[in-house]
């Protein structure tokens, strides 16, 4: 804990179940590969969620993995096993509303070998939300090459006429549970999304901007503060299909 | 804690004395102004580590900041106050014996607005120093566009004639206690240390290597494994005088 060493997920439970669980299962057993961290058994995971989150309707579920104790510096404790953490939040639900967002003049660190996961080292996100009016939900994060790559804690899409695109997260982003489930119902339905680096003014010239997060699913961007941008497309209606299936 | 989101100071303690207090409160505040975290007391962290280090005559003290208390999510807690732990830990004292090092494989991610501070985001170094085989004590750390920065838990300073250099760390890194204290006294004996950027050929192209930091002092470097390079010069006069004044 001393380092961020270690990984997170964030699950939106509603009808007493975890939702999109073997998502976020995959995403957390593929952090724990890439940062060589011993992964916690899946039906160990299960029970343990199961019974924290028993008769709760609607509730936010947060799995914490780290690597385990250690003493003083960066070498870690050999046979030291690793930590779980799980707790459960109070949640409103989801919310359907349309959202402001802003760009945030914070830029994400550049780093291919930690890209993707959702690990524990989040200053640029903490340091993105404090910058953050009070009157903005979401704001677009650019990377050191001038790429935009997602929201503070969603992952972008753009639309253009009926076409689909999202950042790559090569270098930087997280690889959230909600963007993988877009990517493969829309693979399903032989509907290609375009991956890609895009500037700013490339996502600027887009009919329609979507978040997708767990808590969020995804949401319907209405306003960029401080650009002329606004929507010409209503919801895509795959997105908008997806978006219905996440919670439930 | 569960995003890394602080800092820390790792301090010799010798004959009862943390060594370089001054350098490591000035770096402490530094990284809180960075950070927007508010800087703990000077004098109430001199205090507290008075009592802790006590009759020690030899030991390690951490003291880490971080912003404090929270929920759920980046967003910090408004009214938290920062969080203050003092550790202190056995220290066998600084060794003065050379050190063999390694050339990690591991990238450091490059993020000019955290660059430089001490915080608490170290996945980097933790995934760098598991590599490392057990009868290497160091390993350069090279960034996103091929520059050598500095060891995994250490500044880099080298040599060619009796010319110093050492990696200008505006895009990653840390900058090291000692490091900051070899310059200020480079500076009064009105030597010039060039700041610049390095590929790892122009490193091993030197006479001679030496790695700072706050429990090591400076180190000459004997050997860098997988490379043929070795010393040609002995000990810099100029650093060897700092280095006996580190721990005094």
């Amino acid at each position: 804990m001393q380092f961020g060493d270690g990984l997170f997920e964030t699950l939106a439970v509603v009808s007493n179940q975890p939702c999109l669980w073997d998502y976020h299962m995959q995403r957390l057993q593929q952090g724990c590969k890439r940062l060589s961290i011993i992964a916690p058994e899946a039906q160990l995971l299960e029970r343990e969620a199961g019974q924290l989150v028993g008769g709760e309707r609607q509730a936010v579920l947060k799995i914490t993995i780290t690597r385990g104790m250690s003493e003083r510096g960066y070498m870690p404790t050999a046979d030291s096993p690793p930590t779980r953490i799980l707790s459960l939040f109070a949640w409103d639900g989801p919310s359907t509303e349309n959202i402001k967002i802003a760009v945030s003049s914070r830029r994400l660190g550049s780093n291919p070998q930690l890209a993707g996961i959702k690990h524990l080292n989040r200053l640029d996100q903490v340091l993105a939300c404090m910058e953050c009016a009070d009157d903005v939900q979401e704001a677009l994060m650019l990377d050191q090459y001038n790429h935009v790559i997602e929201g503070m804690m969603s992952n972008l899409f753009f639309q253009r006429g009926q076409k689909l695109f999202t950042p790559s997260l090569t270098d930087s982003g997280v690889d959230g549970v909600v963007r993988q489930f877009i990517l493969d119902r829309a693979k399903q339905q032989r509907l290609e999304i375009i991956t890609g680096t895009f500037t700013l003014d490339q996502v600027l010239q887009s009919d329609a901007l979507y978040l997708s997060s767990s808590l969020g699913g995804i949401r319907f961007v209405s306003e960029v503060v401080g650009h002329a941008w606004q929507p010409s497309a209503s919801f895509h209606p795959l997105l908008r299909d997806i978006a219905a299936d996440i919670f439930s």
